[in-house]
């Protein structure tokens, strides 16, 4: 019911940026918010164009979020209808500064990955939310797919045995070919803005955080190398690590984004001592389970019974959902969470917070490490 | 901006509905929609509870259709908001009169499909739609896939040479196993509510559609049988059919609801003097097309460049876009050509509209009479 | 052993005659036939040069089958060493004529389909192979792939449950393309040789038969299309086929060596109550098992542990076999049968023989019959 | 023609060994060689035993190797027909000893890898081949595979570019269950028999030596860690490797025997600045060619044009061919080599030899430097 919509605010996403109208349409997809303030550009024009097509009250366009979150809380302050949740979908260098100003003024935050630019500052920011009590996302989206929230709950229910092998990796070519970016994304190039990773920070958390979420565990060791291929490119373009984990397990992560000819390959695969698992993004209503010595079995979205994938199931078998669904997932567990005082029907854990974003900068720490100590292995703990 | 929002009804599409929420998130996604006001159920507990959980104010939450028409004419004629265009969800047999009683209001329509439950019923509720000259859209939702569009392009483009050979099937199981159908469904099995066609008119004609669709042609003649497999049932669950085209090209529809194993197997391959087509629905973000004698080829949403296929894109290559959003797809062309005057900015035939409910009857009449007649070949002229 | 090798012979399959090379390679993989004599071609130069490169001595070389058979046949009467078994892989006019001659000689024979070029001679073959009690071998190449016989073995246990479906394909597009054939396969265009029936007789009887096969039963009843796309050419090219069961049991068969972009594309799915099977030939190593509303199983060879699939792999999982050893596997069980006296230690059933041709020519009977009462059903019995 | 085929002896292989079984259909496939001695195994009885069954006779069956050697030596010497090859399907330690025996007496020779059980083992087998100026074939059966020569010759012809990244991957889960081998292969437990390398040496090379193979190129410099699962083993059974190429290019090597679910999953990806290839083992038959940004291509045997994939090639496209007749073409292609003097028809490179084993054996102790240095990077120079 409209009384019951989430009051939300946005900052970034102005026209044009990709991540921005994704974030609206999965928020829309289950209709659980309603967008009543932006800073959507730092651009005064641009700010109030986007503003106005994403139907937000030009009295409520701010151009500069710290205005935004101080305004807001005054009006939540007052019973005058601030927002509930902000989503932050700015270059990575703003997500912490703009999530602590929310935060500080008692208001839930979505935001996404890598949650700051260094440890440190995620580790603050985690601080900050823990104390809160607040609300806060961190939109690992592709754990919003059903079938890794299934492989999740087979790994957790012991299908596959012990963990021996994971193998995770995530390959597009995007940057792979010409020049620079320009536009929209050039601050993905400029460290000061992207932080101290480029790939890494982009997609390579992603792998890593699936790789933790899906199997329970974090590695205890890594050796990584980073490369860069663009020619006048600054940050890595490529990375490859080797995986150590405590209990003996091994494996292998692989982020790149000049691997010819991919779109969004993002791929695990798991080995315990009583069967593997296979889950490919690009074709998320599957998952394959392969016992030792066995048939491999095709899985779907909206047969399997796992209450974790049925959650997140909108629609029958063999009507595919993608990417904008898991997406909305996302911002459906963190609504059901928010109007729950904080608990939520979402069951602990499957929701990614910031908790998943000091993990992901711990990992990007020990990958620099490693990398300028030559690949040498450094501990993750 | 809200301000260029359709005002948005629905007749049927109550709780426990799936098309119902189905519209709701297709219409949501792209934000061209607001719903205002719905006949959700004939019963009147659950009309109430329906529209309430989806925001229609209880003076807008009509018990009876007709009453909706009527009222809601008047509000525009009043020019007090009544709504711009009204979405038929309803079992097969209300469809036409539906249909029909708003579009005599002046109100565009959206209808499930099949459109009425005889052919003499569809044409009449054509030439209404024709004379009326509002936009009425018919939910072949397959339509929406940016690589069936595509597919459709490169046809008319001349890229598969004159066509040879079809086969079109669409394969599922949930009415294989064990009993008659109770709750939402149970009108599925009454011809009374249905019309004379089961399977046939379920999905059979998402087939036949979708085949003409891409081919940009009808066959001439078919010789058909329908099957009936399940216990107590009355209308078919199971078709299969041999085509002729004027042309000399031959092909083949198969639709069963009682293929064991089967998800929602829409499958679509064309051959053609230069090359083959090939499009699977439960992997709708990807075509083949294999020229004779030749290599296959994976063309793929958010690589190809067809203009058709942009035009309902919404995320890059490599985030599977799903069933949701090509029903998404057919709302936004819809909203389009409304606000357009009729006219919008979705190219003619791009988007089914009543004449595809007509060509439909006409498939469904034809198989009727040939299945009656011991596979006789009919013609479809 | 050397002295275990069965004594072969061969009528046809001269150099430029893929199939010949094909037999020839099969019945060495296993090592049980020594080629000793043959009538490899009717041209006096290109059989004697094709019977030195396959190292047959010079004056066991005919240039007459007729010749061959008379000859070899004194020969074992002598006790001089003439052939055991004797394999025909002329067009198919010949088939009739030549198996006949040798199992007047007490030869036993392994032929290529179609075993005749009507149902008549076929019949008159049958009850001459009957008296005969020699082992006669139809070279129904796909029966020996280890998962069409662990597919037959899984329905013979129940696996499926009852039939009610079954969709089986074969398209190729060797024939879609330019002018008529010249040189070897030339015959293949010309009824005087090849039969009343073209890509019928050539690929439509393999499909028929693996449905048979593999599903343990006929159809009762067909309406069948043939239609020729060809250019000046005077046999079908293209077949489409309904098919009754008499428990109720629907089918289509498609066969057309004009589908433009398809290899060799055999694929078999039946829809049992319980459960679906699906096997493609060009992916030979697996076999798809899907439970009614349950998740896809891919078996594998050298995995699945039915005996039947066991009998017929040579190495392990993982490492492909392909189209020859299916080949080979035909000779194989040939030769334990010849020399267990036509019992052998492969199952009644497994190994196709001259019944499996009978079975064609009543189908291929039905076929042109159905098709030249534009597609009447008429009665396989 | 017989009096063409090689005079071929076999060292190892006797029953119940997969590989010797192996090499004699592979060799019998083509008909190039025909097996006249043996020294099957070193049990008396089942030597005897396993040459009747191969059809050796009793004279030509020795119990030791050496011996073997020296009597087919000296048959050769007095014009008495001695073996003109021998192959060499022994456990790993004595396939040096037996080579250079072999070698020594003039035969040439095909041998399984790893080629010795130490580099300097290697390098000397290799210098006492040069000199030899004899046939020396290495069995990386992978090379045999059509289209694994196929992307050899795109990369050679420049179709991907330059070299970028490359990962390849060889998983099994054979050795992930239960217990200690016994039996045939219990050898491979064994560091006397089976060398300092288990999976590094038995499917590690493989990997390695195909990626040298296509791309053309060997990385420069690698890091790698060994690891051990199984109860009381003592050799590495997985293997992870990271690459560095001096051009800048990187890459990954994987390779387990306890990847759980795996069957012989070899897989090859090779991204250059203008496209990817893919090729997977358990699918040979196809080769995916990924322009960069642009839809994937699936090549197939039998229709690529490409010479080198012409030459292996037997049947047509979409009859599947596999891993027999990939190691058929190794035999096919030394034969040629043999009978044209050590030149043969076979383009340098595409078939190999010592130097691969050389090559191999370099990987191998660079992998056991490296990880032994706890992963430092090693320089394969």
């Amino acid at each position: 019911m409209m009384g019951k919509k989430l009051k939300w605010g946005m900052v970034g996403g102005g026209q044009g940026a990709f991540i921005g109208a994704v974030h609206r349409m999965a928020a829309r997809l289950d209709d659980r918010y309603e967008l009543l303030a932006g800073a959507l550009s730092s651009r005064p024009e641009k700010s109030a164009a986007s503003a106005a097509e994403a139907g937000i009250a030009s009295e409520r366009s701010y151009l500069h979020w710290q205005e935004m979150a101080e305004c807001e809380g005054a009006l939540r302050r007052a019973g005058q209808g601030g927002i509930d949740v902000v989503s932050i979908v700015t270059p990575n260098h703003l997500h912490a500064p703009v999530a602590s100003a929310f935060l500080a003024q008692g208001i839930h935050v979505i935001c996404d990955k890598p949650l700051a630019i260094s440890l440190a500052q995620a580790e603050m920011l985690q601080a900050q939310a823990a104390r809160s009590g607040l609300v806060c996302v961190l939109t690992h989206t592709y754990t919003g797919y059903p079938m890794v929230r299934h492989a999740r709950e087979l790994v957790r229910q012991g299908a596959i045995g012990e963990l021996r092998l994971l193998q995770v990796e995530y390959a597009q070519d995007w940057w792979a070919g010409g020049p620079a970016i320009t536009g929209e994304g050039a601050w993905r190039e400029d460290p000061a803005m992207a932080g101290p990773a480029g790939t890494l920070g982009d997609v390579g958390v992603h792998a890593y955080q699936l790789a933790a979420y899906v199997s329970g565990v974090e590695p205890s060791h890594l050796a990584a190398e980073l490369s860069t291929f663009g020619h006048g490119r600054v940050l890595d373009d490529h990375v490859q690590v080797m995986l150590r984990y405590a209990n003996g397990a091994r494996g292998t992560l692989w982020a790149s984004q000049v691997a010819t000819g991919c779109e969004n390959a993002l791929t695990l695969r798991i080995y315990g001592t009583h069967a593997q698992l296979r889950f490919e993004q690009e074709n998320p209503n599957e998952l394959w389970l392969t016992p030792q010595g066995g048939a491999a079995q095709r899985l779907t979205r909206g047969r399997v019974q796992g209450q974790d994938a049925l959650h997140a199931t909108r629609i029958p078998a063999g009507h595919p959902e993608g990417y904008i669904e898991a997406f909305a997932q996302l911002y459906r567990d963190a609504a059901d969470r928010i109007q729950a005082g904080g608990r939520g029907s979402t069951p602990e854990g499957l929701l990614p917070d910031f908790r998943d974003g000091v993990m992901g900068h711990r990992f990007i720490q020990a990958v620099l490490d490693s990398s300028h100590a030559d690949s040498a292995w450094v501990s993750l703990a």
